[in-house]
C-alpha cells in the first residue's frame, strides 16, 4: 500500500535533529593540553636521559636554559625540577684569572688528570662580556684539544649577550644538570676582571685564583676583592726562566693572604706554583682541593654552604626581578634620570629625590 | 487701616532666611595649613641658626632627623633641603678599626690636632649594632673628654635601634647638616666588623684603617674587604716595647698593600705608625689626607667621586624601599619561610621558588 505522503514522512523512527552535543572541552585548552602533553613527555625524555648520562639531552638541556623563548622556559624548568634529586653530588670549583695567565692550559690540563683517575669534568663558563670580546674563554674550544674529545668531560661555552645576573642564573642551573648527568667535579671559569666572580663564588664549594709570576703588578688586573675570595692561588708559568720568580711570587701571596682574615670556612687560603704547559704541580692543587673538601666536609660547613648559596640564588632572583621591575617602568626610567641629574647638582637631597620618585611608583600602583 | 491679615505678611521688607554664606576655606585645612607654617617657619628658623653656625640648632636638626616620627620626618627633610647649598664644602674622612685598637684616644689627639689649627671637626658615628651592644662607640663621651669640650668640636654618638640602611641614611643626612654648620673635617667612625663599613665609604672622601702591631693576627677581627678600602693604614699603640712591632707590621702593611690592584682614585694607600696616647704620627696622618685631597682635587676625582656618591644614595634609598615594601608584604613574608625550607632540602630550585613568590605578589598588586 503506496501512501502518497509516505515520502513526506518517511519512517516513524526518523529522528529529529537535536541540538548537537556541547563539547565538554574547548577545543583550543585540548591543543594547549597535548601541547603541555608534548613538552612535559619531552622534558621527562631529556630528563631520564640526563640522567642516564646521555651529554647530547645534556646540551640539549642546557640549550633550552638558555634560550630566551618563553615556551622553552617552562620546559627548562621541568628539566631543571627533575634534575634536582640527582644533582649536588659533586664538588664545584671556580678558577678564575686575568686573560693571559693560562687558563684554558691550565683546564685543559687539570681537567685532563682529573680524568685519568676515573673523574667526570665539566667545565662551564660565566662571561658576561663575551658577546663584546667576541668569547676570550671557552669560546676557542681548540685550546682545549684534548679535554674536549675526552669521553668524561663535558665543555660548554658561556651564555652571551645578556645581563651578568642572567649568565649567571643560567650556569648555576646548568651545574643542576651536570651534576644529574654523572659529572662530579664542575669547573666554573670566569676572566678575573669583573663583578663575575661574586656570581661564582656563589655557586662554587672552592674558588682558585690563576696567577702569574712578576713584580706585583700581575695583580693590576685583578678587580678589587677577588684575593679575599681565594682558597687557592696557583702562580702559573713556574717554569724554565720563570721559576724563581715565581717562587718569589709565591712567597709575596703568602704574605699578604696571612694578612687576611679568617674565612668562615676555616680554611686557610694557599698558595701554589704550577705550569700548566709542563704538567708540573697540578696534582697538588687537586690535593688541595680534597683536603679542603675532606675538612669543610667534617666541619659541615660545605652542606650548610651549599644551602646558603640556595638561600642566596633565590633572594637573589626575587631583588633583581622587583628591582627591574621597578626601573623598566617607562615613566620611572625619564624621571630617574631627572633626579640623576639634580642630585649631581646638589639641587636635591639624594633621599629626598628618592622618596619623590617611590611616591610617583607606589601611587601608580595602587 | 488694619487688615486682619497684617501679622501674617508683618513686612514688606521681611528677609527670609537664605543659605549661609560658605565659608572660603575648609577651617581643618586652616589648622593644617597653620601647622605647615609652623613647621615651615621653624624648619626656617633651625636652618638660619644651623647656617650661623649654632650647635644646638644643629642637634635639633640631627634629632629631628633621626625621629621616627613622619611629622618630623616632613621637618627635617625641609631643613635638608634649606641647608643643601651651604654643605659639600668639607673634607669627610670614615675612620675604622675593631674595638680595643684605640679609636676614640685616636680621634681626640687628632680632632684637637686640628681644631688647634682653625678647623672645625665633627665627629659622627655608625654603629647599627649600638642598640645591642650598647653603643660601644662614641656612646660613652667621656672618653673623648678635652674634644667634647672644644668650640670648634662637635661629637654625635649614632643613631641606634635601626637598620643599618637607616642608620647610614640618618649619619649620611648628619654631615649635610654638619657642614652647612661651618664644620670643615666631618670624621665618621665605625667598628670594623660589619658591613657598615661599605655604607660609610659611600659617605666618606677617605678611608683610615686603624691598627695594631701584632704578628698579622690583628686583622683577624676586621672583616673581610675592609683592608682593600683603605686609603691609609695606621698603625697604632706605637710606643714603649710595641714601637718594634708596630714598625714590622707597617712593612708587613705595605706589602701586603701593594699586592692590591690600583685604586680609582690614582691614590697609593699608605701605612703609618701612631701612638694615640703620646701624641706622635697624628699630624702625618693629616699630612697624607691634604696630600690626598690635593691629588683628587687635581684629578677632578674628588668632586667625581662625591657626584658618584650622591646617585648612589639616591638609588640605594629607592632599593631598599622598593625591597622592603616586597618583604613586608604579609602574604609574601610567610611564602618566602615556606620556600627558603624547601629550598634548602633541595625539594625546588631557587629559581622555581623565587618565580613562585614573584607571581604571586604581581598578581596582587595588579
Amino acid at each position: 500500500m503506496d501512501h502518497p505522503e509516505k515520502s513526506k514522512y518517511k519512517s516513524a523512527l526518523k529522528e529529529n535533529e537535536g541540538i548537537e552535543t556541547p563539547n565538554t572541552t574547548n577545543p583550543s585548552a585540548i591543543v594547549r593540553y597535548q601541547q603541555r602533553r608534548k613538552q612535559k613527555l619531552s622534558a621527562q625524555n631529556i630528563v631520564s636521559r640526563i640522567i642516564s648520562g646521555d651529554k647530547v639531552a645534556l646540551s640539549q638541556g642546557i640549550t633550552l636554559i638558555e634560550s630566551l623563548n618563553p615556551q622553552h622556559q617552562i620546559e627548562s624548568n621541568a628539566i631543571i625540577q627533575g634534575c634536582l634529586p640527582y644533582a649536588n653530588k659533586s664538588v664545584r670549583i671556580g678558577i678564575t684569572g686575568v686573560p693571559g695567565v693560562g687558563k684554558s692550559t691550565f683546564i685543559e690540563a687539570f681537567g685532563k688528570l682529573l680524568t685519568s683517575t676515573g673523574k667526570k669534568v665539566a667545565v662551564l663558563a660565566i662571561d658576561p662580556s663575551s658577546s663584546i670580546t667576541r668569547g676570550s674563554i671557552l669560546g676557542d674550544k681548540t685550546r682545549m684539544e684534548e679535554l674536549v674529545k675526552d669521553e668524561n668531560a663535558y665543555i660548554r661555552p658561556s651564555a652571551s649577550g645578556d645581563s651578568l645576573g642572567g649568565v649567571a642564573r643560567k650556569t648555576r642551573e646548568s651545574i643542576i644538570l651536570c651534576e644529574a648527568c654523572g659529572f662530579d667535579t664542575i669547573l666554573v671559569e670566569t676572566v678575573g676582571v669583573g663583578q663575575s666572580e661574586t656570581a661564582v663564588q656563589s655557586m662554587v664549594d672552592f674558588f682558585l685564583l690563576l696567577n702569574l709570576a712578576g713584580a706585583g703588578d700581575e695583580l693590576q688586573g685583578i678587580k678589587r676583592g677577588i684575593m679575599e675570595m681565594a682558597d687557592l692561588v696557583v702562580i702559573n708559568k713556574a717554569d724554565g726562566e720563570n721559576i724563581k720568580r715565581a717562587h718569589q711570587a709565591k712567597l709575596d701571596f703568602n704574605r699578604a693572604l696571612h694578612l687576611f682574615p679568617a674565612k668562615p670556612s676555616g680554611w686557610t687560603p694557599k698558595v701554589r706554583t704550577c705550569s700548566a704547559i709542563e704538567q708540573t704541580g697540578i696534582s697538588e692543587v687537586w690535593n688541595i682541593i680534597e683536603e679542603y673538601t675532606q675538612l669543610t666536609q667534617e666541619s659541615k660547613y660545605f652542606e650548610m654552604h651549599r644551602r646558603e648559596q640556595n638561600q642566596y640564588w633565590m633572594l637573589e632572583t626575587i631583588n633583581e626581578n622587583i628591582l627591574s621591575h621597578f626601573y623598566n617602568t617607562p615613566s620611572i626610567k625619564s624621571q630617574i634620570e631627572d633626579s640623576k641629574k639634580a642630585v649631581q647638582k646638589n639641587e636635591i637631597s639624594p633621599f629626598a629625590a628618592a622618596q619623590k620618585i617611590l611616591k610617583m611608583y607606589f601611587n601608580q600602583k595602587s
